[in-house]
């Protein structure tokens, strides 16, 4: 059985004229050459990815996607399942922290509930595009069918073409997705796994040692899922699934595309491998402290903004590095040049 | 003669009745324990500097010290001293990157004539503490007589005491004041000036080399001036004398101080020399990209937020750290706890 998805184009950014026009304008602003550091880098992709010499950032779109694992019952994670839907619910009543740090950035927040194992009430916010409750444990089968699979794929898509504005920034919620970011790294990375485990939300050495034996039992169970959505399939979940069709989709539409840590970052890894023109508009906001984030920003060749030893998801990572893409957009638009601020040039 | 200039008093913050409380809370609110990494450490410093379970920082005030160097002549400099006034303009109508980022981030933005060789028009913003127009030649004697150097100190008190807020950011500006802030850390730091001198605002190797040895010449011209002071008298400038001043006041007042590069580093080297305790109040806002400030931050036990090769002074990179503080702040005042979200905690 195949999976149904079509994999929307993702056309290549590169236009050298709009690149040496940009990287002019940022060379003639009132400072040392290449003074801002990776600022400029940054400055020059948002000019690129939103195709203007003034780019202009606009109504951001965080997306929350949630889901459980039913790898988790093998006692991958150190918090219950049940912690993914309190924290919905914590998201959705302002508390958690991508809800505070998305209210003091003045970016909108959507949490989708991928396939989540709750019954939730409608709410504001709160996107409905559940694939099941909860995936299967992959130790026993796929963790989705590749109808489930195609389906949030789909979900992806369907929620970004309903979104305004020009940038997607990626969160997540699940207990037990760490591991589904592992084994996909593992696999589509061609890593060994134990160099991809971490301890997740707090394991202590001896249960990392447990998890990591479990994820390299569930990648030998299924030695046939070598291609990006059939290890996706594998080894979920929903949300990640959701946030690969989110990235295609927000790609496909030029949107900018803030990554935050371990898990946004596998699903990045999943979509670059189906249309590797996607990582041109991700801007990686960090390096996580989760063990395996380092390497698989290497596997996609990514220099992320912060270095803090953030490990929570949720996206806490995207709207602390957010401000950064502002300010680099604002230095575009609002700095002086040499010659429109009357300042002398370098003495050669 | 010795230098009138009375240090303020900066007490000792410890308090470790309200250092637990803070990390109580920290470790109470819905997130994996420590999983916010070193956004969890500031958290913990901005409660403790402003005495608050409940810490908000208000009106924040960017103060951007200018001052010319005599020794600008000697050829240190890749711009000449002319840039010092025209960037004054600049940041007073808007088109300088730290005015761009200032506006960002709703931070006030004042200006210090603390000594350019220029007479400006009086300005909104434009604080006028001019101790002379320009330092002395370093190299053919002091920089500063100890009178003008105690003058630009207690100019710094002065200029804190008359701002509003709870934040004070360091900003700087001074054709020549990487060679001056080299001197410094070579000789309060007892290290070789080789180690200490970079490419300010872009040298070559081979000018590099020989502002490298001017250094060398002005160290042995001043073989006495070994105390903090002292040498902050033989090498300037009016904006580092100026900004060692506003540091020691506003750590007496218990206010955030935002460090940016390695200007305001060697500032912050100056005061913390005089009073150790103004480092409890300092957060070094980057690691900035010019050689000398990664020594210099090691001198100060500091840990700096961003590491995004800044080397543009101005205080620019002290405001794109700033919304850091902010979040910091929001997480401590709006995150819900396990037990007021409702959320489970760690299986154990």
């Amino acid at each position: 059985m195949t999976l149904r998805f079509d994999i929307p184009a993702v056309p290549d950014l590169h236009d050298a004229a709009l690149a040496a026009c940009l990287q002019h304008k940022i060379d003639q602003k009132t400072k040392p050459l290449g003074s801002l550091g990776r600022l400029e880098a940054l400055a020059l992709q948002l000019g690129l990815i939103l195709g203007s010499e003034t780019p202009e950032l606009r109504a951001p779109q965080m997306l929350v996607c949630a889901g459980d694992h039913g790898l988790a019952a093998r006692g991958v994670s150190a918090f219950p399942s049940d912690v993914t839907w309190q924290m919905v619910e914590n998201f959705l009543a302002g508390g958690a922290c991508v809800s505070v740090l998305a209210r003091q950035h003045g970016i909108a927040l959507s949490v989708v509930d991928c396939g989540v194992r709750h019954d939730f009430a409608p709410r504001e916010n709160l996107l409905n595009f559940k694939v099941a409750p909860g995936t299967a444990d992959a130790l026993s089968g796929p963790a989705m069918t590749v109808e489930q699979c195609a389906q949030a794929l789909n979900n992806g898509l369907r929620i970004v073409q309903g979104l305004p504005g020009n940038a997607l920034l990626l969160g997540e919620m699940g207990i037990g997705n760490t591991s589904a970011a592992s084994l996909l790294l593992a696999r589509l990375g061609g890593l060994d796994i134990a160099d991809c485990t971490g301890a997740g939300t707090g394991l202590d050495v001896a249960a990392v040692v447990r998890k990591t034996e479990v994820l390299r039992e569930v990648l030998l169970k299924h030695p046939q899922a070598q291609a990006p959505l059939d290890a996706l399939a594998a080894f979920g979940g929903f949300e990640i699934a959701t946030l690969a069709g989110a990235v295609l989709q927000a790609a496909a539409e030029r949107r900018v595309i803030v990554v935050d840590g371990f898990i946004a970052s596998a699903a990045v890894l999943v979509a670059a491998r189906l249309a590797p023109a996607v990582l041109q508009r991700c801007v990686f906001a960090h390096r996580s402290g989760e063990r395996g984030h380092a390497l698989l920003l290497a596997q996609l060749q990514a220099q992320p903004l912060l270095d803090l030893g953030l490990r929570l998801g949720e996206g806490s990572g995207a709207a602390l590095a957010w401000p950064l893409l502002v300010s680099a957009c604002a230095v575009l638009r609002e700095m002086a040049s040499f010659e429109s601020a009357g300042v002398s040039e370098k003495s050669t």
